[in-house]
């Protein structure tokens, strides 16, 4: 497989792209395209060890800045490594695309270039979160600000489809995030979506509460990308408050110092198990082709993660696999 | 003051009910009405030290249990503790209302018996929520699951004219829960409240991002209720399971042991200073009177707050205030 990898994209962009590739295709059967300014990256890459032949550069002449909005990006950048990137998967030059750079950009050009796949209104970002016993799987994550329950429904049957390509399980546990448990509880879009859910061909285990999403009870939690942008946020400002409040707490009394030494290695468990990094990124599911959008802060492991769960995706064909899924989805018993 | 408190609701009532009762009463200047069961009230009292003729008890003979729905109870069980709670306040018999017990039955009741204030189309729930310097509040957390840009804004202001009155703020920071900063990021709803909240006489500070509203930028943020309730629950699930794997990870170290009791103070200090129950409860806006509804975990502490900050609320005539600030504040430049 060949990922062609936006090397210009992200808070610490190229040497941490350059790392993760050249990680990744140490350690993994791949193949990695820099895309990007090609002076910049072939400056960077000499003198570095890595297998021979497994990188090459692409070149790019524009970059497209964090705060850009992607209609104008797509309209004046054309040279931009993110659409270098995309295109090459169009073309058939790469089997997927990574991009840590906008990821409003990263998702226009990819639905631009590489279209929806038949059947789905709305591709949806699948991102990963860390649970008690593990993980799981939120979808939408911020692609599509307002939903219809049509949509929730062809989430749920991107992520069921994924979700078993990608981990390897037989009848992912599908859930929908809204207020209560009970079917009756929820707002409009959650209640027709609920009904969809229920007769959809899938292991649907119903609602499930905000205060749950975290015990492990569920593989993919489905909601439209207003909420899902809000609770991925809200889990994050709050899980780096909570460390930031305990640490000047720990400050605050006499045996805190000796304390906090010796708890050190617990809490580097801890971020190392909640550690997005060790995800990657997340994929933009429905369109027509391999694209994983990864964090602005993205380490060269969460790179070179993104590269490889991305070649899987691409190996595995997942994209096929939800055109399939959703040939025979309309919603059921409305 | 007098406060009529549903003392037959929540998880562990009457016991905590009575002692939330009896520690408000010894400390503030103010009379508790407990509500319910007559009999065992008055047997539960029995040998109790507090200041006398300060607690009396109003018979009810029915309870509303934690998993029944609002219409079934408010047509059913009309001698109900939380009813009678009510109704003492709309018969000019207690001055507030607190229940720990169903929280949708409570707000249904407060509305049904007391009514909405003018201009007002939405009553809406302000939970009061920790942030790195404080707390902010967090409004509609979860009475209304489909709103209107009218309603997000007449939430902004009934949430400002709280907040000035019971924080003595002059000029709270009011923010609206976004997926971006800029006027032009968010959803169908928030994007027409921006503009509304912009051209509104308060001090809007603009859109929050979930990942910012532990911050402490912003004194009052505003959202739909589906949304404030799941801000609300992820918040609360996610705590939990943080503290869960920390402790989960410091016990499988060696000197993990050790290291967590050297730590343990902080850890306290931390669980004090993010507790809810030093505020009590969430008073329901809106409606013509006051009532708080407290979280059905409730310990003594978090009810004699309540009552407390009840007995300020109708002291102040927060309600009053509202219906006044809502005279003049229709939707301006839509």
């Amino acid at each position: 497989m060949r990922v062609a990898l936006d090397a210009m994209g992200g808070d610490f962009a190229p040497d941490v792209t350059i790392a993760g590739a050249i990680e990744a295709v140490s350690e993994y059967d791949l193949e990695v395209v820099l895309v990007g300014d090609e002076r910049k990256l072939t400056d960077a890459l000499a003198g570095k060890r890595y297998p021979s032949g497994k990188i090459s550069v692409f070149h790019a002449s524009e970059v497209v800045e964090m705060d850009e909005s992607p209609s104008i990006a797509l309209r004046k950048k054309k040279d931009s490594s993110i659409r270098r990137a995309v295109e090459l998967v169009r073309n058939g030059k790469a089997d997927a695309a990574v991009s840590a750079g906008n990821s409003g950009v990263a998702m226009a050009t990819s639905l631009f270039l590489l279209g929806k796949l038949p059947n789905v209104d709305r591709p949806a970002i699948a991102t990963i979160m860390p649970s008690l016993t593990g993980f799981f799987v939120l979808m939408d994550a911020g692609a599509n600000v307002d939903c219809k329950p049509e949509n929730l429904l062809q989430f749920a049957h991107m992520g069921n489809a994924y979700y078993k390509a990608i981990f390897n399980a037989p009848s992912p546990r599908i859930a929908l995030l809204s207020i209560g448990e009970e079917d009756t509880k929820g707002n409009e879009l959650t209640k027709v979506a609920f009904k969809y859910l229920k007769n959809a061909e899938m292991n649907f285990t119903g609602n499930i509460e905000g205060k749950d999403i975290f015990l492990g009870d569920a593989d993919v939690i489905i909601c439209d990308g207003f909420i899902g942008n809000i609770v991925l946020k809200v889990s994050e400002g709050l899980a780096e408050t909570i460390i930031k409040m305990l640490k000047r707490e720990i400050a605050g009394i006499t045996t805190g110092k000796l304390g906090y030494l010796m708890i050190k290695p617990a809490i580097r468990n801890f971020k190392k198990r909640t550690d997005y990094s060790e995800y990657g990124g997340a994929p933009l599911l429905g369109i027509n082709g391999t694209c994983i959008i990864s964090h602005g802060r993205s380490s060269a492991k969460a790179i070179k993660n993104a590269v490889k769960v991305s070649a899987e995706m691409a190996k595995k064909k997942v994209h096929e696999i939800i055109a399939h899924t959703l040939m025979d989805s309309a919603p059921q018993g409305s």
